[in-house]
This record gives structure tokens, C-alpha cells and sequence, in this order.
């Protein structure tokens, strides 16, 4: 069970690196770049068990029973997860498949996708100044059913950061129920497409203002705190640099 | 601006083993182990810039001084911290004198210390079917006095997973406000110390329980929530190990 980073093939642990070159059977997730697959050594089979394809629950027995198929052959298999693997990875429950099928794992970290775009854009997620933690939540949770929206009364607090995976769309009602559960509106906000990938794209804005966000590619992180009034800062200079040009050219081709 | 991971060499980055490399100063933090400032080049002068000895503000005004000066110098600098620079590293104090001073600089994110331990354990810091969302915190704030120790009746909730950094001793009054602020005494908590080191030790727990929980070395990360549940069962076979007996040797050395 390993990380494969949010997306820079530098950003593999050496550890990583390492199984990777000596697997025999790479599953990976649909969002891992092609350049760290490129990593396999060149007899290891890669499949693609990416879940866009096809009903959530069938899907997840399938990449379960294609682990403990190739373990059974003898196979080394690395299951290659983006960013960290103990984070919205599903982890505990292909973990549950391998130990029911007697299948000795191990866990191998990555930089999550929120760590990664935070130092892709040369900001901390905390600040011992203005953020005493960090709060990791996801913006929805793609209709499962046990699952709410996360409560944003609660969450919110002016000395927290907030960093948002699938933060999905609906950025209006996000900037609502934040400002209802006491943010200031001048709150810095910043999202983040493709983090550390030569595609990566971000907008600086404040929370006030995050309705007025353009549609990015996914893999996209929101980040909403006080540690990141430097990364607004930053972007004023951006704004006019040919990063907008693409934003513009990606928001016209959706 | 480095991230030296949680302890383990093979858990640096790729990126992070590279500049090390090639860094003709490192600059480093207390926890960082010497396997891993042994991977800097021959030539490379190492500083420990930890913070233990001497007055807080004064140490960290003496690191900024430093990195500017050896950056002036037209040498290639690595400020190497423990875990992730941006959880919990001063990472925005050091690059507001950075940019103050015009030095250029990268931040290379690194596992985070609470991201290394969950990996060790084997465990996912989330699980859709029980924690939707994890919350980083420091147990205490070693005295600066804009900070105040964490709110917990607004950040526990049996959906979360907390990983307390820096939890420090006082396990009886956290148990006390976590129950106060609605966990149910069953949620599995687990205690790691030097995660992902050969010196690693753990001990699962129930929230009711953690009062009784030994001391351990340094640096030390207290998870608590339902998706670890996994790591308690497994830590039923390892009370009886040798690991025990080491929990005992450093308590008896206290």
C-alpha cells in the first residue's frame, strides 16, 4: 500500500521509488501521472484500477480481489495510491480484504495532496502566529450514502487551516455556510489544480470571494486560512502572468 | 526549505535526498537522526539549528541570520526540518525573513510526523465508514502566550480523527475534556514514539484509558478515533512482545 505523492514523480519517497522499481504488479489509482508509473521496472504488469469506470462498490471488490489474486501468485504487487494512502484512500478497507485473505501488507506514507500544494506554493499550512491546526475534510463525498456534508459550524474557526479535497463546485453555498459559521470574509482562500505537476494552476482570492472561483481541473485542493495571506500576496503578481491565459483557455474548453 | 520526514531515511522524498545531496550547507532541526544528515555530501558543512538550548525568540532570529548569511554567500542551502515543513515548522516566520532579506527559496513538503506514525501502524487516518475527517493539533504550545491549549469540546467528534503533535504528559486532564466533549470512552487511541525509527514504540488504548498510558521518548504522536480501530487489535498480540518490555525499561530509566 503505497503513496505515489500528489503528483511529482520527485516528491516519491525513496521508499517508494524503491518498491516501484521492484514490483512485479503495479495497481494504481486513475490519478497517478504517467511519469511515475514510467518508474515500474519494465517486466512489472500496470493496471489501471482507477474507479471512474463502472458502480463504486463493484469496483472496490475488484481491485481487493485483484490484490490478493497476485500476492497469491508469489507477486510482488505494489498498490500505488495518490498522494498519502491513510488519507481518503479507502485504505482500512482493502487493508480488511488482505488480512481476511491472510495477505501480509505494508504501509508506505506520501505527501498528501494538501502538504503538496501548500509547499508548491511556499506557504504553511499552520502559523504560530495566526493557525494553531489543520483541518483536512473533503468538500463531498460522491453519494455515499452514510456520509453528510461535513458541518462547517463546527469546523470553521479563524485560527484553524482548512484544507478541502474534492472540494467540488458549489463553492457559493461553501462560501455561505463559512461566513455563517463566523469566518471574516477577508479570509485568505486559495485553490489549487494539479498541484506540483508542470499542470498545476492555482487562484489566490479570499473566502468573500471564492464564489467567484473558476472551474479547475481536478485534482483540485481548496486551502481557507489565515497561514496563507502570503500566497494572496504572491498572486497579485500572477494575475497577470500567463498562468490566467490557461485558466481562461480550461474554462472555455468545459 | 526541507522536509526531512518522520524519521526514517527511505521516507525522504526523492527531491529531498537530491538537495541534500548537493546542499553545501545543512541547516537542521534537533529531531532530524543522523542517518539522515549522514546521506549530505562530504563536503557539506551541518549545523544543528535546534531550538533546545536557549531562549526561544533569540535561537529563532540566530537560524534566520544564519540561513541568510550562508545564502549570501552564494552557497547552496538546505534548512532541513523534521516531519513536513509546513505543519508545525515556523515554516511562514523563516520565509517572511527570507523574503525581508530577498533570499529565493523552495519548500519541499515531507511526511508529516502524524501521516509516518498512522503508515507505521498500518492503519488509515480516515475510513469512510467511521472518520470523514482528520484535525491536526499541538497538545500544548510550549508557552508562547498568544496560544491557548486547544478547544477540544469543538474539535472532538467521534467522525474525526485527531493527531495530537507534541501531546505532551498531562494524559489525565486531556482524557478528562475529550470525554467532557462527547467521545465515547471506547475510541481507540494509540500512543507512537520515534514513528518510523528502529527506536519506534507504540501502545493502543481506549480514550478511557490513555491516563494510564507510559511516557515515551520523544517526539511522540497520540492518535485518536474509530478508524484505528484496526491498530488496537493488533496491538493485543504485541503487549505480550519484547516491545513491553522496552516500554518498561524507559519508564524504569525515568
Amino acid at each position: 500500500m503505497v503513496g505515489a505523492g500528489p503528483g511529482d514523480p520527485e516528491l516519491l519517497t525513496v521508499k517508494a521509488h524503491r518498491l516501484l522499481r521492484q514490483a512485479e504488479v503495479v495497481l494504481h489509482d486513475d490519478l497517478v501521472p504517467a511519469e511515475i508509473l514510467a518508474l515500474a521496472g519494465p517486466r512489472a504488469e500496470i493496471v489501471n484500477v482507477g474507479k471512474r469506470c463502472g458502480a463504486k462498490g463493484i469496483a472496490q471488490a475488484e481491485i481487493n480481489a485483484r490484490m490478493i489474486e497476485s500476492a497469491r501468485r508469489g507477486l510482488d504487487v505494489v498498490r500505488l495510491k495518490s498522494g498519502d494512502p491513510g488519507i481518503f484512500g479507502r485504505l482500512n478497507e482493502e487493508i480488511d480484504a488482505l488480512e481476511a485473505a491472510g495477505v501480509p501488507f505494508e504501509v508506505v506514507p506520501g505527501i498528501t495532496a494538501g502538504i503538496g500544494a501548500a509547499a508548491a506554493l511556499g506557504v504553511s499550512l499552520t502559523d504560530r502566529r495566526k493557525s494553531s491546526r489543520v483541518i483536512v475534510v473533503t468538500g463531498h463525498h460522491a453519494g455515499t450514502s452514510e456520509q453528510k456534508k461535513p458541518d462547517w459550524k463546527n469546523l470553521a474557526r479563524e485560527d484553524a487551516t482548512l484544507v478541502v479535497y474534492m472540494p467540488g463546485h458549489d463553492f457559493a453555498g461553501l462560501r455561505a455556510e463559512l461566513l455563517a459559521a463566523g469566518l471574516g470574509a477577508e479570509t485568505p482562500a486559495v485553490i489549487v489544480s494539479r498541484a506540483t505537476t508542470p499542470q498545476q494552476l492555482h487562484q489566490c482570492t479570499t473566502l468573500g470571494e471564492i464564489d467567484k472561483l473558476p472551474r479547475m481541473e481536478s485534482p483540485a485542493i481548496l486551502l481557507i486560512g489565515r497561514s496563507l495571506e502570503r500566497a494572496r500576496r504572491e498572486s497579485n503578481a500572477q494575475d497577470a502572468s500567463p498562468d490566467l491565459d490557461r485558466v481562461e483557455l480550461i474554462l472555455s474548453s468545459l
